[in-house]
Parts: C-alpha cells; structure tokens; sequence
C-alpha cells in the first residue's frame, strides 16, 4: 500500500459567521465540507486550517508535514501574512502540491506562483454552468463524463490573467454568454498546481458529487514525487577547461 | 514609417565602477554599449538608467514612456525597491515588453512574473558557449545562423528553474560539460518577455555581433500591441437570465 | 515597403454548385468572397484556386510561390490527391504559412500536420457563436474587442481531437450549451499554423466584418521568415574527439 | 495490487543478423534486451515483435490487448506497412502509450503522430552523451540524480524537426559541441507519447542501468487511463434554440 497523502484544507472561514445562507449550505464551515469528502479517500489524511488560526494554521511544522495543500479563499485575501505565503511558495516550488479553488484565483499564494494578474470577469447570478472536459485521459479527469453540470454558480468570464496552462482539462460555458478556462494546471518548480473554477460561497457547489471527484483526483494528482530546496550552486567543471588567466579579475559574486 | 519604439537600457552599473577589468570592457557602463549597439537600428529611440539614480531612474514618466525594458543587474538586486518592481510588474502585464540578460535571471522583476526560483548552477571560468538556433524561423533568430559561439563566458547549467517557456530558441552548449535554455519567451499579461543567457560583466560579450543581433532582434519582437491596465469588472449577462430568488444573500465581495 | 505577401486560397467550390442557398451567399465561391476581402489589404497580392481544377490549382509553381495558404473544405476532402498533399505538407514544414478555415479541420493537410484526429462535435442549427478574445496583444486578434457574435453559425463542440496549441486566441460559447477552442496556433517545422472556426456554407458569415480582420491579420502573421527545406545531415564535430577504435563495425545507415 | 501493464516491445531486428557487432552487443535482438530489463518490473507483461514476422507481430489482437508499445527501428523504416502504422496510430490516440526509442524518430508512427520532419544532425564517433535531467519531479525521471552519463554514443544535434514538446525531461550534451532535446513528452489524442534519444545499436547503451531505469520509468508513466474510439457525433443541443426557418438548406454533410 502506498504511503498516504498529508492533506491540508486551508479555508478562509469568514462568510460562513457572517452570511446565514453561506452558514445553512457550510454549517462547519467550508473548508470542513472540502476536508470530509476528501476524507472518503481512505489513502488521503486530511487536516484543516483557516485564516484566524495563529499563524492561519500554517507552522512551519504543518508545511512541512502537508504533501497537498488545498486553499480556498475570498474576501481577507490581504489578510493572509506574507511570511506564510513566502513559505507556502517555497515548499510548492520544493515539490508541494496546491489545489486552488475558485476565488482562490486571487489569493497572494496563487497570483505569486503565477506571475501575472489573474484577473477575470465575475457576476454573482442564477448563471448555469457546464464545465466541459477537455482531457478525458488524465487523471483529475477520472470519473468524469463529456461535462459538469451545476445548476447556478457565480459566473468568471476570460480573459482570465493566467499563464498559458501546461494542461487545459476544463472550459466552463455560461448562461449568460461567457467562458472561461475552469480547470488547468501548470508545473512550477518541482510543484504541481491545479486550478479549478467552481465553488462559490452562496452556492451548494462542493455538495455536487462530479465537484468533489475532481478535487480528490486533484489531491492525489498533485502529490510530490520529490523535496528539493531551492539551491544556485556554484559548480566545477565534468569536462576538463583550459587555465583561466584571468581568473583574478572574475567577479565571483554569488547568485543569491 | 512605423512609430519607433523606446526603449529604456538599465543597468546596475556598480561593477564598472569597481572591477578595473570590467570597466576596461565597458569603459561608459554595460547599459550605454548595449543602449549603442541598439541605437544602430533607427527605429529604436534608446534612454538608459541605472541603479544609483533616484528611483533608479525608472520614474512614472519613464516607466509610462517605455514600450521595451532591457534589463542587466547582477550583484545588487536586492538594493531595487519593491515599488518600483511592482510599477514595472504591471506595466509589463498592461504590455511593456521585458528583455531580461544574463545575471537578470535574479532580478526581482524577472523572479516576480517567473513565479519561480530561477536558480541555476554557475562556474566563472573559460568556458566555451556554443548557443544552438532551435528556431531559425522565429523574428529573434533572424540573421542568426546554425549556432553563436562566444570563445569564453560565465557557464550557467541546468536546470534552470522556470516555468516552461512559451518558445525555446536557443540551447547552450558549454565545454565543461554544461547544457542550458539560454534564449526563451513567456507572455505574461499582454507583455513579451525574452530571457537571454549570455553577458557576464568581466567578458567581452556585448561586443560580439550576433548577441547584439539577438537583442536588437528581441527588442523589435517585444514591442507592445496593446496597454491594458489591469481590471476584474462586474459584468451583465449577454443572455437572459432567470430571475435569483437569493439575490439578497449573495456576498457580492469585489474580487478586489 | 514590405515585400507583397503571396496568398493563395484554396476552396473546394462544390456546395455552392449544388446548394442554392450557399450560391446565393457565396456568388463566386467562397473562395472568392475570401479572396475579395483579403485584397483589401494593398500588402496581399491573392490567387485563388480549388478542388476540380488540375492538380486542385496547386501545381509545383503555385506552390513554390505562395507565402500563405487559405484552405476551406468540406464535402471532399477525401478527393483531394494524396501527392498535392504531401507537397504542401513539405512547404508549411520549410516556412509556408497556413490558415485553415472551419470545416478544413478534417482536411488532409490539417490532419496530417496536427497527427491526431481533428474530430469534434456538430449540429447546423440556430446556435448563436460568440467568440471570445483570450489574447488581445496578439497580431491575429488586432481590431477585434472582447468577443466577436455571430448571429447563427454550425456548432462545434469540445473535445476537439487537437495537439495542445501553442497559443490559443479564441474559444466559442453556443447557445445550445457547447464551448470550442475556435481560434489557434501552431508552429510546425518551420511554418506558422492558424485554426479559425466559423465560416460553415450555409451562413454569411465571410461577410462578417471582424471574421474578415482575424483573417487578414493571420495571413500577415503567417508569412513565412525563413525556407528552409528538410534535411537530416551527417556532420563533423565542432570540438575534438578521441579517435574511434570501431569506426569500422559503425552502421553508418543513413537516416533517411 | 494494480492490473499489469501489457507491454510490447516492437524491434526491427535486422542489425543484429548483419553486423556482428550489434550481435555481440545483442545476441537475442534489441528487442529482447529491452524486454529483459522491463520484465523486472513485475507489474509489466512483456512480449515482443519484429519487422520480419506476419504483420510485424502486430496483429488486430496484439494492438488491441497493448497498453504501452515501446519501439526501436533505424534501417528499414520504409518497409513497415502503413496499413499497420494506421492501426497503430488510432490505437495510441484512442489512449494506448508509445515510448519511441533512438533512431525510432524516423519511424513512421513517429512521425505521423508528430506530424514533422523529425529530422536532425547525427555523427556515428566516439562522443560522450550526458543528458541532463530538466525535470526531477517527473515520474520518468524518478531514480535519476542530475544527469546521465553514457560513455560514447551516436551524437543526435539540433534543431531536431519536432513540435514543442509538452515536457522537455533531459538536454543532452556531446563532447563534439552538440546539445539535443533527448527526452521529451506529448499528448496525441488520449495517449502519452515518450520520446528517448540514447540507443544506437554499436553501443551498449541498453545495458546501462540509468537507462533501463528511464524507459521502465516511461511504459509504466504511459500506460493507458481510458479507450476512446474517434467519433465526430451530430449533436442535440443541450439548451434551448430558436427555430431553424432555413433547416432544409442546410448541408448536413457528415464530417467523415
């Protein structure tokens, strides 16, 4: 058997005390609902953490304990440390897997590993959303038909302000008219990313039984094969190299 | 005639002042031989700036006026401020285009639209470079033959850790025994970024005509299409839609 | 001033000899609505050609004298030869450019670049297409704003049977529920690819103005740089080898 | 304890019969060589064809009960009959892996799925092959460290005539000044597809352990997660659509 999975489910945990409708759909709160379907998978150990935990729940033990880290947040986005996100990013880049989900689009740990806006449009609505999938063979696909289909959900529309994604899995189609690139993933050091679109606080979404599959195939899609920390070594040569005359005059700066 | 395009050279420009050798190479400062060398193609118009000015010389009014970024820092990257990087961060993502040399691969700016650690391993010694053309096709490889070699520069070896590029045009060979993507393409945003590899300070590398073909070449290349500030707007449907029973208990959080 | 761009476009011209309604959109052919509003850009110097004309209009000199190929085809795909095939393939391989309209997704030359299957889902109905613009810094997307609406066109549906692209411009929203990735590049060998979907027979949709811009702007994009036929060298090396005691028990086959 | 993978490992088999020293190397063919080393993985079944056998030994019944397909050919490329390379083809895009070895770049299947030249430069000599590890998280490259050394070995150069690479996994360095993308990845329909560079048949290059580890690494990474037949349906709309007042005109020409 193999080595179980160390899951962390980050949530924000704030609309659930302050919106009754988010409270009735998310009695434990969110990041409890994410946490318990996962907990079906009997080889994924699944702990929480949220935003007004000391440290949100994230000692450096806990980091360096966590295999998948799935984070879920909306509206205290500048509320999370930047000490944490900077050691979050480095134990991704490291080889952690990260499962962003929905509104996570903007939270400080996804737009820094992807370099760029991840802006979009939204509208909070009765918008249907079908999620067609793309890439029936891979593995957070398993499972899955030809699509996804949630009654109502908040609609994002493109552009969305990512990086090309290593893997299109899925493309969203709206009531409303628009579209949007709903689940890809992109390699970012020895880390495996997965975005994934649905899952609006005023909706039931991680109730629907094809949502949850795909975050648990994600979990264990996205688990390290490796830890390596970040290093820029300076290196003899494998080949032998001609006498430097110059040797003295180099600047032998270090690259960090 | 088209508009000519500006462009703003930087440079750290600390090195000249402190390594007689370097200053030998580059007796006005590596920024003003790579700004000349550019300046031989009349559609560049060509300013330069450096570290040490105020706001490192990269004032709003330059930042607005500058449609391609070249970018040389080695040893002080850390002395750039974090506003400034950010300024630069989002005119890229509007469409600034961003050629990043040699040691940039360290730069704040490089690392932030990266994602990434952009490590790699190093050797100051008298390595050969052998960079092979994988893409004589593209823009930035025209008037480049079968490979550039340069007799003597800085090694840098794999892996180098970003993101995979959108287009890979040029590995480097090195005599020691070293392979690396010397030459690469990332959008981000509405911007172009190109990474090039060679240029260490204490070599006589901007003075060897096909480097300053490349640069020329990428410059032209990474010149914007668009200037698209940054927006995550609340939009209509384009569709009917039903009426929401529950509008009142939506969160209706900006994505702000 | 830049040198014309040779264009030829190539069009099957059988449905609108046997579909009154796709004669009365199409008077000329399609082929020659296509061509008409590509002549409108002084810089294109267009041919036509089609599928019963001797060697389909695709003889050796048209073909060594085209910079960009349109191809639009539907019905009889399968009659086209074999031999002009191969020839094509070879000059998009050696730097031609080609901009394949929508049925030609199932023409020999697409299939045949792409490797896969080209399939997808289809229904002629009364879908309304809205093309979203993911990539507006793009040469190809230059005029067009946030989405281009298409009153009524053939839908096609995801999975499209496609190697990822290297950019992906467009994707489709249809009424009836589906998603396309409808706008899409390709660089192959040497040669610039572009997949552009509307345009089915029994629509006006070459009389849409922006269908008409993405069309003029990707043959532009599409011209080639280089011509550079295959080839598959034995070569020296460039550094010094140690001398090869079973040189003589080599294969020495070529790889050809 | 998870089904075996069904491997089957295709040779050409006409070196070892001509040239004595590829019979030394290989005294029972390449091709069971390579099924020797993948055979103490005891989750692969492994059986093995060549080009002189009925159909190749790739029966209706062999393609259709092979997970992974791992192949090595080099001087009878031609005389592999394209009706099995079409069987082939539909097989790995319907999801069955393919792990193409060496001069396997010039192979039929190769390059159909490619849809390239697949060219290079190569030089039969006493070159030193390193490949160098780009991507240590990969599951190929598990039980790799940084790079692989191969004593002497034929030299491949770029550009090597191929599309982007999803994942680029090693860069190959040789003593005589040349690099090679030496390992490198794609999607084609639902299958993986691998790409290995070493294994000319002068060399012992089968018997090196890294090696060996790569390419069990790689049949196990490309085995099969669905079987999906091309089909490209007519499609009922999913959501409601106006009236067609022009049905009878249109084409309705299938996309066969």
């Amino acid at each position: 058997m193999p080595e179980p999975i160390q899951v962390t489910v980050w949530g924000e945990y704030r609309h659930e005390k302050q919106n009754p409708k988010v409270a009735d759909l998310y009695p434990e709160g969110m990041h409890e609902t994410i946490a318990g379907f996962l907990r079906e998978d009997s080889n994924l150990e699944v702990r929480t953490a949220w935003l007004d935990q000391p440290e949100h729940g994230l000692t450096d033990e806990v980091i360096a304990g966590t295999d998948v880290l799935v984070w879920w947040g909306h509206m205290a986005h500048g509320e999370v440390s930047d000490e944490v996100v900077a050691k979050l990013k480095a134990r991704v880049l490291a080889g952690m897997g990260l499962v962003v989900l929905h509104s996570g689009h903007y939270s400080k740990i996804f737009k820094s590993l992807m370099g760029s806006t991840c802006s979009l449009k939204w509208r909070e609505s009765t918008d249907k959303e079908r999620l067609w999938n793309l890439m029936p063979s891979h593995p957070i696909c398993q499972g899955i038909g030809e699509y996804i289909e949630i009654p109502a959900e908040e609609m994002y529309g493109e552009p969305f302000g990512i990086p090309t994604p290593d893997e299109l899995l899925f493309i969203s189609w709206f009531t409303g008219g628009e579209v949007f690139r709903s689940g890809a993933t992109w390699r970012r050091g020895h880390g495996r990313i997965f975005y994934f679109r649905p899952g609006h606080e005023t909706y039931p979404t991680y109730h629907h039984e094809d949502v949850r599959i795909v975050i648990r195939n994600a979990v264990t899609w996205a688990r390290p094969t490796v830890n390596i920390p970040d290093a820029c070594p300076n290196v003899p040569p494998l080949e032998p190299l001609p006498e430097d005359p110059d040797a003295d005059s180099r600047s032998h700066t270090s690259h960090k």
